[in-house]
């Protein structure tokens, strides 16, 4: 009574399965995220080079530590430049230590902040200018997707973040896929400072290009979509005790070595990308007897993996 | 630092809070959901009629029992009359009672079976016809999105269900939304009799037309949202530890009446959903500061609300 197309090829380790890898020394393989890849997608991703992924940026990986674990992310100062900067500002004050998730809202996003407003934010910017969308900019690789979108006239990856474009106006702006990090805002356009993060853990496409998002979730996302919902209309918690503590959050350069999460992402920009979207789109027969033909830009999730770190001398 | 549209309205209930409001008596109000409403889609379900509601038939509403709780699905035997017929009988034979959810797919599905394989199917078929499309019937209501779609040629809801429709084969499917109950299957088209079934918990739209869809959740998806991800590839649980206990399922109408989750569906063919839908494209001015003007088919959240049950005499 099996009941999927992907139960046949489970060898694939999974970002949950790493620690083990890790602990061994070996590098680890492979890792399309717990998310669904097609059976094809994952064989893409078994025989991929090691020259289709790339190291994530220590400067630009932010930790975000839980009592369950540890969520990693990936920043993306290529589209966001000034909140990336205050938002590392005030991780590096440690504004976020012992803080607390105040919201989940399922099939939506969760959300930390201080609740109280008391915090200090020291030198951090508590106005910036809003970088809800940029100039596209002729350096910036981007990778077009086939299918067309519901609400952008192109999509398309970028750096492996999933991007909109309107070649009319010549602007670009990330999108709100599962897994995208962005930052609350009040009504002001320059609220978002960056002292109530967000990520997207469900349907979000409504908040495209109303607030500013700047990195994306590289390991650990299922330590934030599987907390218990808030119960109050938006996902907020009624009580205080109900708020999911936060350890801290760390620039990963500022951890030392021996402690950080290496992790490599797909690289969006090769042939082995544009295969693994295809594989997505048209799956090898098999257990799909009518391929979908099509992908969305969030039904295609980059995939992630952890690496060995390199032992400090 | 309010980081959101939402909070300003806080003051509508939402599943979680209906318990309280069944228990003094009254009937609920509308309850969109814990997702992603807008300010403007709340009001509007807020100061909708009681015409702007059906009931749910108890002879097409399953209970899953766990144990954190009650999910309750409405089923559409419109869309899959045989598939509808053959899990009730499964349930009616007790055949989930006891079985376990195997399958945990961060941003994909959640989905339960007999892993032994052993259960005796008692009357129930164990190969089926497929019904992963149907003839579009002209006496079915169809309310379309005006924005398009990535996967099908139009896309609207039908009777609360999200459809998709190619005018040209006059072919119709149910989409795999968030919420939507579907069936598992072996490679065989025919066989997806029932003993596999499955939530969306993600962007599953790559299944389209590949199994058969016969329902959606509308009480309950936060009990299968929040469960820990399997951490196989795809989700499975490695271990039968790992599983999660279901207690029972059941048809509604064999459950006494003081026993029931009443619910009811906003209706799909009305103008106030329409404006609903409208309000989730270009929500009322205040925090949006660039309206999406677009809605893909699975942004949209059928709202379902929780009714004082009749009390029995």
């Amino acid at each position: 009574m099996s009941a999927s197309p992907w139960r046949a090829t489970r060898a694939t380790v999974n970002p949950g399965l790493f620690a083990a890898a890790l602990l061994s020394g070996t590098c680890a393989t492979a890792a399309p995220g717990p998310s669904h890849p097609t059976a094809g997608a994952i064989d893409i991703l078994a025989q991929s080079a090691a020259s289709d992924w790339r190291p994530v940026d220590a400067e630009n990986t932010l930790y975000l530590e839980l009592d369950s674990g540890r969520v990693v992310f990936e920043l993306a100062p290529q589209f966001a430049p000034l909140h990336v900067a205050n938002l590392k500002t005030l991780v590096r004050e440690k504004y976020f230590d012992g803080l607390t998730i105040v919201r989940v809202a399922d099939d939506y996003l969760t959300e930390w902040e201080d609740s109280t407003g008391k915090r200090p934010t020291g030198t951090a910017a508590t106005m910036l200018p809003a970088e809800f969308s940029s100039p596209i900019r002729a350096w910036q690789p981007f990778t077009p997707l086939p299918d067309g979108d519901v609400y952008a006239p192109q999509v398309g990856f970028s750096g492996g973040f999933p991007v909109a474009r309107d070649p009319k106006t010549h602007e670009q702006w990330l999108v709100h896929c599962y897994g995208m990090l962005g930052l609350g805002r009040d009504d002001a356009a320059t609220s978002g400072f960056g002292g109530s993060p967000f990520v997207v853990i469900g349907n979000a496409r409504n908040l495209d290009r109303n607030d500013t998002l700047l990195g994306h979730v590289v390991q650990g996302i299922e330590l934030l979509s599987t907390l218990p919902r808030g119960p109050s209309p938006r996902g907020f918690f009624d009580k205080p005790a109900e708020h999911i503590p936060i350890r801290a959050m760390r620039v990963a350069a500022d951890v030392p070595p021996r402690e950080r999460t290496e992790v490599e992402v797909l690289r969006t920009d090769t042939a082995t990308f544009k295969a693994y979207v295809e594989a997505r789109r048209n799956p090898p027969k098999g257990w799909y007897l009518q391929p979908a033909g099509h992908v969305d830009v969030c039904g295609v999730r980059v995939a992630s993996r952890r690496v060995a770190p390199e032992v400090a001398k």
